[in-house]
């Protein structure tokens, strides 16, 4: 190819709001253009580049037994509703309204339209398994769309859908597609950190995420620094707490409430009374469309939304109203406890003007059970409680795991050995789904014996522009991008320094020479400074550059430059060939 | 590719709302599948077509000089307002509003965009000229889908838009766009009509619709008789019009009103006073933002709105309403007619409960000049006017082309012979857009003297789901489709007939040597009975069937079919891969 037929679209300047390496060189090596916020054209190298990633997913897909078809981006509101997404999914899901006032949205995952589409085909247990695929476009309505191809809006997703008869059989296809992740993603030349959620005792379905470590992730991901026998990956928000230093059991003390005036921090009043956060009990109230869940949990540690949600059964999952707080502790925010509680376990607030009915649930971290002498917030305006003891003062029907874990902590696989933390960006996921859309969307096949019996589920999704900007973050200089192989545009950035009618004809015949022995040659066959074509050759990040100076006009050498290495060396035109010729 | 790992999603019903044969193949042969209105999922087989249908685009586009981008599907409403066509495009663009109260229009088309990308790269007339390409999802709200793929909502379209530093250089490129165009419908096996529009005396920018020819299809196309000399081919709505009959002259009459009450249609009056639709005048009258247009022509002649539209300067073109109607007129609707008009040409409209100024224009039909005797609306309610003379009772300023061309009527090339109708469904298309979108968006490049210009552009397109029921249209038979082979997911159905588990080992090594031998085959190697098979085998419409029955496991001979001709042979496999291997 020729930059006089496809163009070099190069740009000197970094975007203004690049944040990240692969924003900037994507941008200025001219591979994309920001059209609005989260908004991306893929110019022609980007684009090339975006396909030849697709073509390497819909080999190792097919090669893994899945079968690609094409869902519609608008997916009917029916469908959303079926399986109760249509009000769970927030603003990030874009919503409209057709002429004839038929309510869709633009998909930003596609569960619901595959299971459909199963619904409308599978018949019998003897169709299964089935592991249905698309390379199609998503939107999601991001809050703040940032660091380029990213976090942006509208993206091309692989995302794969299995149906089973059984779990041994979604357990296969996982594995499968677990294998199959691995493949494409080296054969992008993409270092990722396979992160296994479920190998702690978390319990409940499995999920893998397969992380790029790189500190502008938005992941934290605490990983068992035993790194040769235990391998242990997580993702913060579902790794298992075993406190790298044990919570002190403390000693019984009469109860007390002590004034804290306006001190509604558990920093604040740790201050004001000389103790220390862990002798806190931190209270998180949110509320579902059904319920107020009350979490208590050690001052010191956050709380993982993550873990609560596993035991809420409601949708709508917010931080609880001011009005809601008040009913549940009778006091305003910054002062709730364990003890005054308006309301039982599993009682009923009734919020009059709302005209709705909830249920209260007070869940308690197992880090506290057996405690005494903590200090928790006295459910009255400006008051705390000290001396709180876990059995005497509030006794829980049960304890469970809802504090986030840290750096330090031990790993909930090996019990022995600490975890570290580190930041990652998430490039695939592989999720077994369990029955929760083909129970909500009446998926039914007839099994062995003639009866109905549901499918169970796995989805598997792989973002492509991310993919393309997280091999930037790994593969790049400070001259520009440095392309694996198997994913660059060209395998070889030709430049002629060539003046005259007749030089530049002699380097023509190179490039038609290489390109006739299957080389895929770009030929830098602009009227430019050498400087400027040397300088885009590097940004552009090809694996090899073909310099044809004045050496070759006078000897036959070119020269070879290695992008990566920066190594140079002279070739002839027969040895280039013999080199990376078909 | 083997049944068991690519279901063969045939279906025995037609679809309830099918009325063609492609809309009702494509579904009973598992290529596509209804999710809501104008909504289809591409089942594998139909996606599989679709990818080398893009493939076959994709490589003719290259060849031609084109360069692929990807733009987003989503499009910022600020670039429609640049453009003016937020106001102008009507119901059929899907707008929609981001969570910070953003608008934004799922692309019905890319002109707006492709023109901004072009700004924020083009600097210097030495780029021009280019032609950017993209395969992708374009969204028409359509108010009645149907015929499946020929009318949907959601669908795939190449579009290709190029810019020019003159005329000359848009004449070149949108001669190569119609020698590709070609080469790609022959690669699909698809014969299409070239319409071109601009081979009359339309004047204008040039524009050539790819026609394929069809009973259903909702173009009317008028054709020259004279297929062998003259050529001239024309959508309906842009024939120009030399009446097939010469309009008599008349004679001179007087001026009288008549009593017609309640006779609004010409029908009704021309019964009523026993003169045939010709000696009426028509008037027809619409609005713009700016304007009211009259229109006045031939009583047997329909209005072409594509005509009149060329000479409107306002957006919102629409019917008028009966105030503005009785604002002109004096009159309730039916009653119009050139004389006694309340508002001079060219005069100002005041709606005063609107608070809108319009300009009024009267257009008379070429076909109207130095006739006497005619008749038309009298301007007051129940009455025409007989005796009209046009020069004596009106006098035009000018008269147009607005009245429809039909069958019968003169061929405006050769002028000589008569036009023939027939319908036709548009494939491909394309278009001199001229600088409407390079001026309103200001794309300016220095030209060669430095000074800024603005280039020209064209534009190209061609639907990729249409292209594939078009294809069917035009190959199918009772008993399925009959897919050409540059197309065909698959070259070669095989189907085995054998039932103990040694036959269908041997079949199946049939299937492997056939593969190995490069040859595309499907093998359904379903538990199904052989006429299920055959069924399928006919209605997926793959160009040949081999079935390895009897004869192979008795003599090694195979039935070969040809799908088309359903022509049967025998022949060895040896015969089979030397005829088809590569």
């Amino acid at each position: 190819m020729r930059a006089t037929n496809l163009p070099v679209m190069t740009q000197k300047e970094d975007p203004k709001d690049a944040q990240v390496a692969s924003h900037r060189l994507l941008t200025r090596a001219g591979f994309i253009r920001k059209q609005a916020a989260g908004l991306y054209v893929y110019l022609p190298f980007g684009w090339d580049m975006h396909r030849k990633i697709e073509t390497i997913i819909r080999e190792e897909m097919n090669r893994s037994g899945g079968v690609e078809v094409k869902l519609p981006v608008i997916t009917p509101g029916e469908l959303w509703r079926q399986s109760g997404r249509w009000q769970t999914m927030g603003p990030e899901m874009m919503r409209m309204t057709d002429r004839h006032s038929i309510e869709f949205a633009l998909g930003p995952t596609h569960e619901e339209s595959i299971t459909w589409l199963a619904s409308t085909y599978l018949q019998s247990y003897k169709q299964l398994p089935i592991n249905l695929y698309q390379i199609g476009t998503k939107y999601r309505d991001e809050i703040r769309p940032r660091y380029g191809l990213i976090r942006c809006r509208e993206f091309v997703m692989k995302d794969a859908y299995s149906f089973h008869a059984d779990e041994t059989s979604l357990d296969e296809t996982y594995s499968e597609m677990r294998d199959c992740y691995r493949r494409i993603f080296e054969r992008c030349g993409l270092k990722t950190l396979p992160v296994e959620a479920d190998s702690g005792n978390m319990g409940g379905s499995g999920s893998e995420e397969f992380m790029v470590p790189s500190e502008i992730g938005e992941e934290t991901l605490l990983l068992c620094e035993d790194e040769t026998n235990c391998k242990y990956r997580s993702n913060v928000e579902k790794t298992s707490l075993i406190p790298g230093k044990a919570y002190p059991a403390g000693t019984s003390e009469p109860l007390a409430d002590v004034e804290t005036p306006n001190q509604k921090t558990i920093e604040e009043v740790a201050s004001h009374l000389q103790k220390s956060a862990e002798q806190f009990i931190k209270t998180v109230i949110y509320t579902t469309d059904l319920e107020v869940i009350v979490a208590f949990l050690p001052g010191d540690r956050n709380l993982s939304e993550t873990k609560l949600k596993l035991h809420i059964e409601g949708a709508n999952f917010d931080m609880a109203s001011e009005t809601v707080i008040r009913a549940v502790t009778g006091a305003r925010p910054g002062f709730a406890g364990p003890v005054r509680l308006k309301i039982e376990h599993k009682g009923k607030l009734i919020l009059e003007d709302e005209k709705e009915v909830k249920t209260v649930k007070y869940l308690f971290d197992k880090n506290l059970q057996g405690r005494s002498g903590l200090i928790g917030g006295a459910n009255k305006d400006d008051f705390h409680t000290i001396g709180l003891q876990e059995g005497r003062d509030f006794t829980p029907e049960q304890f469970y795991d809802l504090a986030e874990a840290e750096e330090g902590d031990i790993c909930p696989k090996c019990n022995k050995s600490k975890l570290k933390a580190t930041r990652g960006i998430e490039v695939g996921h592989i999720f077994k789904l369990g029955y929760k859309y083909s129970k909500a969307m009446q998926l039914s096949v007839l099994d062995v014996n003639g009866k109905p019996m549901t499918p169970i589920m796995g989805c598997y999704g792989i973002g492509v522009g991310r993919t393309i900007a997280t091999i930037v973050e790994q593969n790049h200089d400070d001259k520009g991008i440095v392309w694996p192989e198997a994913v660059s545009p060209y395998l070889v950035y030709l430049i002629g320094m060539g003046k005259n009618p007749e030089e530049k004809k002699v380097i023509s015949e190179i490039y038609e020479k290489l390109t006739e022995s299957g080389i895929s040659v770009f030929f830098d066959d602009r009227d430019e400074r050498a400087g400027v074509k040397f300088n885009d050759a590097d940004l552009v990040g090809f694996p090899y550059q073909v310099i044809a100076g004045k050496n070759f006009l006078e000897s036959g050498r070119l020269e070879l430059k290695n992008r990566r290495t920066q190594e140079k060396s002279e070739v002839s035109l027969a040895e280039l060939i013999s080199r990376f010729g078909k």
